[in-house]
């Protein structure tokens, strides 16, 4: 009854904003990303007869409380369920870059509880059914179950058993890098759950957000199966700034930018006018992940470091899904 | 057939984006300004049967060829149609304040022309009709034909006859500082009317954009008829920011904005919730416009002064509307 499992966050080149559904945490549209290779959640749980409530430590603290700790105990809840036991848990994770710093976290983190908790309870799901598990923890996490680039599926249905991540092509099908600028240590303002919510509730331009995400899947899709890097520059950016717009133009406006982030913005396009293969996209925070060929990784980093207001420079690539390291009785 | 006018720059405090009409240049919505008193563009024309071309003098240089010339050019066009004459004419305008930068030059600088080169004509036009006719030379210069706080018409009519502004209350009504910080100097890559067309063309966000500005327009109206600060605050940085989003959600996607730019927002909001009355507007341009009342002047001046990257602070009030300063035969 005790499982370790390895994930990787994923970024999101055609991006996810916006939920259909808050209690099945279901997304409003699809989207597409890569699995990063380079860092790393390692998460070990073992159910415990012994123990009256669920002991959660991240990144060697106890959590006992709180939304973090209800979270985990929620997801907890949905694999007990499945499993139709009733012990609590020890969950013990440790990340090896920045926690809800805007680098995903939450997608590795909750697709290696799932992978841990499901082995833990003696669960033998798919790969579909652990993505969609992991979607219930947080909606990018349902991606990292999966290597290299994946696509979220929206689904229709309401208990959102179809909404789940596919492979589209394997970590060794494209040897990108994704070099990400850190301009900002510490946690966002405002949750990723909470500016979907109010752009939802007050954006005039929510809807046309979410109806411009299906052709921006497909056409994501065939780029990456073509390598067409410059293609894939091209709807990666647009649906960035788009996803960015869209919550602009809540009430009031978010605006999860620094001014490095614009910096870099303009950095970035310019050095692509220049010749440099770049291109850019940007999460709910101050991040910026800038994608490049292997070959222009050097160049990439060189960019970014060179940048004021840059903090640190992470250097990721194409990683492996979600996966069990260790499994004990 | 000399005359000599004066106009200010206006600021739009709900935000005109968009043409319905680009020959006669009729905007796609509505817009509200404050004339802006302390930068000022002082303009002579006086027309002359011995030349026999338009003779074009901008910020002591000759401008005898390109856009700026040609949009002059066509201007005087209008205005000698109107009055049936034939006389070329000489142009000399004179800007106190960076022309081109994003500081409404060409707002002051066609309101000046307008009066000045109708008097010189010698027409006779009423404050609407002078109105109509600057908006043919630039959409915000309709706006600066009147002092204080104006309401730009959209109009339905084709041939843009109703398009013209009109005052809601004059300078003396409300005495707000609207304090410039100076983010980068030199003209911008993307001009309004370029930007425009295509967020216009491309931003799946446009119609929703005008959809969303004639409620600001009722309501920023109301606001300074009841000199409510708050709510004037709320709806300015709102439509500022809907207007940059539906750009920025164009392809490729239109930033306007430099580092400097977002973290001059930042401050600003951080500033208001620490209790000092201010907000933010900006234009197609980086430069950053903040209002206070004239109480807080001082502490906004040095709030923005304090900022890494602000080259420059400028403080302007609420304004005269153009007008004729010396006429001669």
């Amino acid at each position: 009854m005790k499982a370790t499992a390895i994930a990787h966050p994923n970024i999101a080149l055609v991006k996810y904003w916006g939920k259909r559904n808050i209690e099945y945490n279901l997304p409003a549209a699809g989207s597409v990303s890569l699995t990063l290779g380079g860092l790393e959640t390692r998460t070990t749980v073992s159910f415990d007869g012994g123990i009256d409530a669920d002991v959660v430590e991240l990144n060697d603290n106890l959590v006992d409380q709180g939304p973090k700790y209800d979270r985990v105990a929620h997801f907890l809840d949905l694999v007990r369920n499945r499993a139709g036991i009733r012990e609590h848990a020890r969950v013990v994770s440790h990340n090896d870059f920045p926690t809800g710093a805007g680098l995903a976290s939450s997608a590795s983190g909750f697709a290696a509880l799932a992978v841990a908790a499901t082995h833990a309870a003696g669960l033998d799901l798919s790969d579909s059914e652990l993505s969609a598990l992991a979607r219930r923890g947080s909606g990018s996490a349902a991606r990292s179950i999966f290597g290299g680039f994946a696509e979220m599926r929206a689904g229709t249905r309401e208990d959102g058993q179809d909404a789940y991540a596919e492979p589209i092509c394997g970590a060794d099908h494209w040897d990108l890098r994704c070099v990400i600028a850190v301009t900002a240590h510490g946690e966002k303002d405002i949750s990723s759950t909470e500016g979907m919510t109010r752009t939802h509730q007050t954006s005039p331009y929510y809807d046309q957000w979410v109806d411009s995400v299906s052709l921006d899947v497909e056409w994501a899709r065939a780029a990456i199966e073509q390598r067409d890097f410059d293609e894939l520059a091209r709807i990666a950016e647009a649906s960035c700034l788009r996803m960015h717009a869209s919550a602009m133009a809540a009430e009031p406006g978010i605006i999860y930018w620094n001014g490095t982030t614009v910096d870099l913005i303009h950095r970035v396009r310019k050095a692509r006018k220049e010749g440099l293969p770049v291109f850019f996209t940007i999460d709910a925070g101050p991040q910026v992940k800038v994608f490049c060929p292997a070959e222009s990784q050097t160049d990439c980093e060189l960019l970014l470091r060179d940048t004021d207001g840059v903090r640190d420079v992470l250097v990721t690539h194409p990683g492996e899904g979600a996966r069990l390291i260790e499994e004990t009785d």
